[in-house]
């Protein structure tokens, strides 16, 4: 094996080469610093890497293996971690001056289900404002003129580039989605709850989520066996039966999947060369495709999770608004000034929506639709740095807490990526990911 | 056994003796119909009450428990439903012109529950207006000028007054506590969550406790024991070991129990007689008391439970001011347009103190108290029925969801009952009933 590529194999790749002996944690870790220091001055997806430090937990991996413990399931693989989780041994700065060199002393839950599934903690990839919209200074790694999208931008960036196999991040409107499309990667929201949120920097209960990229469909799914977990210091965590969501997407479906595409009153806005490709994709599918109309005017859903994320943000961001709101941006400012002002029955009517929309998805699911397909974003990554694109397709999905998932299937005219959205039934994780290998491999043998 | 009497027997004599075979459920029905032709035109406990159809359940259950089969631990026992918990057997008109002849096709979880165990729907009893302030008919049966309290006005007085052994209320603020004590009945408000109220008038996600009434702790145990159940239509509801409350409360406490003593900023407020009864109970109980100032001010918690309350019942009675606003009290009106105006911040800022409230009782509740002893209410039930009292004793607790028990220990200068309320920590509903079970087992050989 050629170990100068070596940070280009995947993390199941990774995992089985350092468990059977074939190249050591270390020698993993280097190639990917080396990949860092070959492509990071372009892309910048790092907020905060100490190389010595991950070659230490590399060599504590490789002696811990060598001693004939028994390992974890992601043991020596290296793990890039949106700076907004906390870590005890990282900063974690949130994107913003006002957090500045603060170093949190306790690992976030899903820091700590990392570390104990063996992975080395790689570094801190940054992240826009609080992860919101005013943008950190990563580049797109397919065209440095061009966003990588946000809010998670290091983290797509990261496993883009091949800096490192795994990332996480977070997604409160489009923030896992949107990167991973526009960086041409794998990106999975899952149901809400069902990573716990404990130790990440919190901007709105009812919308964070946990967001995972990979390069490869087993990658997520060997993530999410290892960070789907209860904890009751989430309050939306509930103990559920461990799901073996590796098997699961590894499996046949029973019948070849029936997706839905929605295209929701935004599709207009959608770019031509966009429309193009997904009218190409439908076509494929053929009889396992049908265009559905949703119930709900997305213009209501975006104004539910406006009120929500306003109210939301603005009480979470209250620390920061009383005390140095002069050094947020004025983006995030006059969000937060909207976010004070909705009124508690507008937010608490908006809450009252999520189980009504849940139940018409429910109903989708359970009599016709394997998944929904639907844009990620409304094209590829817009040029300029100035902004990490528009989220609204997300919005929805988000809301109802039912999981979503990026397939880097396709390219736009510019010849950048451009993902398919796929969104399954809420806990319906790893069936969501049975049916983006379906559809991966449809295609390939199609094409 | 004189059968004119058998309206007064308690609920676990009552079970007991139909199981048995010593008396029937028609018979026990049969007395407590006596019983509330005797006394119901004075208090008026009732809102609907049909004689024949709570017949027609006692001699199923006769006939259910002679064919040999087994039957529940509520077989054959007659129960008060407050009128704001669904009856598909009887109208649920909550109290409200509004909802006058509203027929739920349903049952609520807890009636169906009761009817699991084999108990007898006896009716549905007196609420105030969608149990807020506005009272009801119902007076109290100790000295009709004189108001029950409220708002299980209805609850609170039957039981009171033994027309049946058992009865269901609520609390938002103090719906279960203070009519208790001024009907001196045992009141138990359990811990937020325990029992679902899926099928209950909905005023309060964060508040709205379903509460229970009987004439003995041993009673209030049994009922709970039933009700105590996982129901996913509750969203406060979680899945639970279920506790054996009836064997924990009539355990031994491993030692003496200790008390905190709470007089809280509303002392003052308290009336003289009811102040001097304190007095006693409280050098009474000699060094297993001890007089604990609480941090937090009275007055903010006051002001976070009408933010929360405000705005949720602003959403929750949002189609009863839309359609006939005209129709409710100008005191519910009132409240409504206040909470209209709450604003999420404050809103979302007065949850977040629930949490924090909660881990100061947790620590006083673990390093040195097993029950907070505080008034139920102000003092004896007040003259005239314009006014259901004062809750404010009890909205801390409420907003805590912390288990409140009121226990009818002590009597005013006027001779009416004035209950003493018991405090216990989250989830520990069956050891608070064990502490009353001393305190009660204490005072009585002591005096």
């Amino acid at each position: 094996m050629d170990l100068r590529a070596l940070h280009r194999v995947s993390a199941v790749e990774a995992a089985r080469g350092i468990r059977e002996g074939v190249f050591t944690s270390l020698e993993l870790v280097q190639a990917c610093l080396a990949r860092v220091r070959e492509v990071d001055g372009a892309v910048q997806a790092w907020a905060f890497l100490d190389a010595e430090h991950a070659l230490d937990q590399a060599r504590a991996a490789d002696e811990l293996r060598m001693s004939g413990q028994p390992v974890g399931a992601l043991h020596g693989v290296p793990v890039g971690i949106k700076d907004i989780i906390d870590t005890a041994d990282m900063p974690t700065e949130n994107g913003s001056v006002l957090h500045a060199g603060r170093t949190p002393s306790r690992d976030a839950s899903v820091v700590s289900l990392l570390r104990a599934a063996g992975a080395v903690i790689m570094g801190k990839t940054v992240t826009t404002e609080f992860a919101t919209r005013t943008p950190g200074k990563t580049r797109n790694p397919h065209d440095p003129a061009h966003t990588p999208g946000g809010s998670s931008s290091g983290s797509a960036a990261a496993v883009a580039a091949s800096m490192v196999p795994l990332a996480l991040g977070s997604q409160t409107t489009g923030s896992t989605i949107r990167p991973a499309s526009y960086c041409g990667v794998y990106g999975l929201k899952p149901t809400h709850g069902l990573i716990p949120r404990h130790g990440m920097f919190r901007l709105s209960r009812t919308l964070d989520h946990v967001g995972l990229f990979a390069r490869t469909i087993e990658d997520i799914a060997l993530l999410l066996e290892e960070l789907a977990a209860h904890d009751e210091r989430d309050p939306d965590s509930r103990p559920r039966a461990r799901t073996p969501y590796r098997a699961v997407a590894a499996g046949e479906p029973p019948l070849a999947p029936m997706f839905a595409f929605v295209k929701s009153s935004l599709w207009d806005r959608v770019d031509a060369d966009a429309r193009e490709a997904f009218a190409e994709l439908v076509a494929d599918l053929g009889d396992r495709v049908e265009e559905v109309e949703l119930v709900t005017p997305t213009d209501e859903v975006l104004a539910w999770q406006r009120a929500i994320g306003g109210a939301e943000i603005a009480i979470n961001l209250g620390r920061e608004w009383d005390k140095g709101r002069d050094k947020l941006s004025p983006a995030l400012r006059a969000r937060i000034e909207h976010g004070r002002e909705v009124r508690a029955m507008d937010y608490l009517r908006a809450l009252g929506r999520i189980p009504e929309l849940n139940l018409s998805l429910t109903e989708m699911f359970e009599q016709r639709y394997d998944a929904i397909l639907t844009p990620a974003a409304f094209g590829t990554a817009p040029k300029g740095l100035e902004s990490t694109g528009d989220p609204a397709f997300c919005a929805l999905w988000t809301l109802c807490g039912v999981p979503a998932l990026s397939v880097p299937l396709m390219q736009g005219a510019n010849g950048l990526p451009l993902g398919v959205q796929l969104v399954g039934a809420r806990h319906r994780d790893g069936q969501l990911l049975r049916t983006a290998c379906w559809l991966v491999a449809h295609l390939s043998s199609d094409r």
